[in-house]
């Protein structure tokens, strides 16, 4: 029998505990809190780890014990320090899964990953989101219905400035006229990253159990398989070379 | 607990059974014997079917309860029904993984689901062949070293005429001075196809553990994700359209 | 100076010719005519072909003198024979190239080079589509603006049971609450294929300015480059092999 | 008619203004010279930049006129300039090409395009290379055979470290038995990047009539092709929202 997938679940958690933010009293216990419970649920090992901890609650010892990161961040993307970035990109790399979470498009580390401006259109008017399956052979739509649908989000429309996804899974469709690739994955390094649309604060996207599937799913795809640990720089032939 | 993966491992099973062919030694008990041993050894559900069984093993019971199909055929392609070959596809477009071994890339079922000649160089010289892991993120690579060392093969030569892999894992070196996309990963339907290059019937390929480990891999890879099952044909709109 | 493209514009030319068909009042000269008429006033050289010509107008001189050709059809998708079906296949693998418009995502040819059933939703409700450029780096988007409209158009939806596009370039937003990927680019032997979604016969949408500058891009796109002619089968090595 | 495409060929040129490094006797006008002749030779407008020029060569001036950048650089990657590498990231994702030469997969601006280390494996020993073609229908193999020779080059082999290329192109050989992704294309932005491998300064290897026909392919697949200018952040709907 397999170890559970220890999963560490990052969220900015700002909004949350600002009494004045809506997303105060949709998410009273951060947002981190319905994600990290739905995974334990799914029998994972979970931690938390927020912007305001020491090294954003990302230390050496933490990564090292991680097998997939969730990251959601929004206001304060620029808070996040650089070295940390570095840390978690290595272990990324290195074959740490990465979740990336709605505005966590903007995040350092996603534009990191991405080498891209990771740039899109966006509304705040609380439409509805219908979200489509469109590869259902990928293990990230296991348990999906075709198409589900979220009444209030906010709206991210095309142009995503992201290189082709390694997959498309999922695009969305936005009563205000636009489409989104709202499921991408990408295999970078030893690691694969898989980035999720939805997730604006101020409603209640991670109570819904699609969306918590689609986490979920994301997170067990991501998990390392650990391939073979590369070796680089300078080497000696395989095969006898012909004096010359 | 999940369920045991249900693996049928179909073979052409001519060559063995021909005391005056080399197969016949190196794999007395068939080419499929140790395949499936393997896969018994890693846990799963074995079961194997041959050309010259009733249906070629494969009715539609044996599908309806097979989660992944492996595939070795050589010298009979054109002796399996096109009927059988319909009865494959639609399977795999349901869900059911395939996995397809060496000259299999030349079955009627790899052409059918390819749509092109998947067509190739080749030469019975027994040379040396070098696997190489190239996307070490992917699960098939799970546990390999970064290359292997086949001592005696056929070579496989590109041009490989094949649609561009959707994840491509591996690439074979071969001494006499070719190269080859030895692991081909492809999405279709809801089912998931693997190409793996090694195995002609004259060598021991099929008793060398780096090998057995990517076909177990390949296997857990395509086994079904039970996405969504698609509606097709006329649809009601979900939201109301303007009179005109 | 280069030889201006030779392109064949292939239709079915039945529903036009039908007088109590709507299609006979929006397309007076087939739809054939606008396609065409846009691709000489682009510089290339045209000619037509339809159904009910002798080898559907699709000789083996013709397809030889044919750079890339163009498909509509729909309702007589069954009367294609397969023996033509087999020629043009042939000669995308060989490298002329394939434009398939709109309901010829269900002809034999699209099916026969896509391996999957090619299935999808659709609805005629004369719903407004939104077309999106979802890879401006790519060349069919050249000159297009981020989205463009079509007042009037069939509906179709996902699931759309393709092979995940080489490259994904176009999304369709539809009124009733459904996307689609309308803009599917495919390497196929030395050919290129480019699925591109709209163009019910109901409609004017061939002589909408975006989608002929769509299909134009297209013909370029897809026209042949002249790559290595591949040779296969039996070959001696090209480096000394060890003696065994 | 078209205007010529304005190439920046762009070298570290160190290597060979030291009269002792066998590079300034193999290429004794700088490698950028026979690279920039042949692209002059195919009809291009070139100019070349060099490392120890003003900003490196690479004004905004001159970026603004260059539709392609190809770069080749690799003992003084760490003298390039950050600003200077941010503002060819910006230029590449507004829309011009960059085609990456041999040790430029270590460069700070393919490292930061590609959001991976890039590393390899290589050794100098002058070995014989074969580039094989893998993807015949993509224009960058145009005019080439299946796959030429290199008598002496550096090795790079596999793991490189590289996201996925969106189409891989070309394979190497190596007489020392490993193998190599040696053409990979990158869509990202508006922009397109090629990698190309071969190009070890002591070799005679960018006066190869195939290697010059890959760069030259290379340009004309990179060259911006005036996709829509996305229009990012807050949008208006365009369709109306209901109320609520």
């Amino acid at each position: 029998m397999s170890n559970p997938l220890r999963v560490t679940v990052w969220n900015e958690y700002r909004h949350e505990r600002n009494p004045n933010h809506s997303a105060s009293h949709v998410y009273p216990e951060g947002m981190h809190a319905p994600i990290a419970n739905s995974l334990r649920e799914a029998g994972m090992e979970v931690r938390v780890a927020t912007l305001d901890e020491y090294d954003h609650g990302l230390t050496e010892e933490v990564l090292a014990n991680t097998d997939v990161l969730t990251w959601w961040g929004h206001a304060a993307h620029h808070e996040v320090a650089d070295h940390i970035v570095d840390r978690v990109q290595a272990r990324v790399l290195e074959g740490m899964g990465l979740v990336c979470l709605h505005s966590a498009h903007y995040s350092k580390i996603f534009k990191r990953l991405m080498g891209t401006t990771c740039n899109l259109k966006w509304r705040e008017a609380g439409e509805r989101e219908r979200i489509w399956v469109v590869d259902r052979a990928h293990p990230i739509t296991s348990g999906l219905p075709e198409h589900f649908v979220l009444e209030h989000e906010e709206m991210y429309g095309e142009t995503f400035d992201i290189p082709p996804p390694d997959h498309l899974v999922l695009i969305s469709w936005f009563a205000g006229g636009e489409v989104f690739r709202s499921g991408c994955c990408y295999n970078r390094g030893a690691g694969k990253v898989f980035y999720f649309r939805p997730g604006h604060e101020t409603y209640p996207t991670y109570y819904d159990g699609n969306v918590l599937k689609v986490i979920a799913n994301g997170v067990r795809w991501a998990a390392p398989h650990h391939g073979p640990a590369p070796v680089f720089d300078n080497q000696a032939p395989l095969e006898p070379l012909p004096a010359h």
